[in-house]
């Protein structure tokens, strides 16, 4: 390229910064993504990337991409919703995950602040799951604020959204509860299952506690009355 | 009661509202919690609480409580940095929390997020554990998005600063690392320890590594190359 993007006014990057809310990214199937991590981990992927933006100085590290453009920083800032854009951001087409059936499935039920959501699916991702299913109001996974948290893992693992919540395609559904009406989580050895955990404030709907297989729940030895779910999953995760 | 603040500008609000900034905790020593569910276990805890300000119509609820205030929805917004203040903001005295030595303890070393911290002080309160140390850059524990994070928790388990970050006074010290040149944290039987997580960027420092009595990981079986350190922290306090 033998041009620079110098004006947040630039018509492309108006249509970019769209891309930041939910409504623009329904309409376009399109995302943003920031930071050169997770852009390598996109291309590794073999994600469809659009189109880039790097900062210039930096376009040695994007010469491999096509359809790149060198801006200015304040206009990568312009794309951001964090202080410092870290150098790149990428306009990348949504996949079309489906989790398959068997193996182990986190399933998010109403989910709904972003940092927890990618917190979650980073974690299923490292504990080797085979998927993430984001039922109901879960946040959308293509915020920046739920892929900053992913860390990447978004590009590792199926995620897919199922706005129906449909428990009945799922067999050993093993759902996260307080009640202590339901077995410790440690008497649970199985090797497909998939494990529902509910909303920050109300835990899990009636219907999923009417589909469960098995309830389930991590007893408390100290005095909070219950644990953040993103840690709560992962305790789970790492020992189930 | 015979009054109402009706005005953010109102003295008494102004000077509340320096209290949203590190620098003005330090100098006032007080710092402020958000809704009625912290304002029961500021009471619970014996925590001395110096004036309370309730959203007009919510009075009933504080009337036990000396020094208190009915204001307008308006003038308690502008005490949060919530969009939804929960009807009541009160100033609270730090304590002199000081960790005894012996049992459980966690000790964070250059936490940065907010969040994190809030929420590693919840699971620690969760776990049974016997205390929490924040060494370093560790976010400020009285900030409001700490305090939302702990759910209550900090008016549980003594939580310590210490900025010098001194290790030398800890025995059985575990420190969580990435590297597998350290123990798998199954392998761990302590009644008494020390465990040590780091900043979430770049891990805990060179002296923690030194210090440690142990150097110990969580096996990440999947693709992700970390889990978030507060996931971390709760398999591991969970486990050990």
């Amino acid at each position: 390229m033998d041009y620079i993007i110098t004006s947040k006014d630039n018509t492309r990057i108006k249509e970019l910064r769209k891309l930041l809310k939910k409504k623009y990214r329904d309409k376009s199937g399109t995302f943003l993504i920031e930071g050169f991590h997770l852009l390598e981990e996109a291309v590794k992927s073999g994600a469809e990337i659009r189109q880039v933006f790097v900062e210039e100085g930096k376009e040695n590290r994007v010469r491999n991409l096509s359809n790149w453009f060198s801006v200015r920083s304040e206009v990568l800032k312009s794309l951001s919703e964090t202080e410092s854009p870290q150098g790149v951001v990428a306009e990348v087409v949504k996949g079309q995950s489906k989790v398959k059936l068997g193996g182990k499935i986190l399933i998010l039920e109403n989910v709904q602040d972003p940092g927890n959501v990618g917190t979650l699916i980073r974690t299923a991702d490292a504990a080797g799951f085979d998927g993430v299913v984001c039922f109901g109001k879960t946040a959308d996974i293509y915020s920046p604020k739920v892929l900053r948290a992913t860390q990447g893992s978004n590009f590792h693992i199926p995620v897919e959204i199922d706005k129906e919540a449909d428990f009945s395609k799922f067999t050993n559904l093993l759902v996260s509860t307080l009640s202590k009406d339901s077995i410790d989580y440690r008497e649970v050895h199985l090797e497909e299952f998939a494990l529902v955990v509910g909303n920050e404030g109300q835990g899990v709907s009636d219907a999923a506690v009417s589909a469960a297989s098995q309830l389930i729940h991590i007893p408390i030895p100290g005095h909070a009355e219950s644990l953040n779910v993103a840690v709560a999953a992962g305790i789970l995760m790492f020992s189930l």
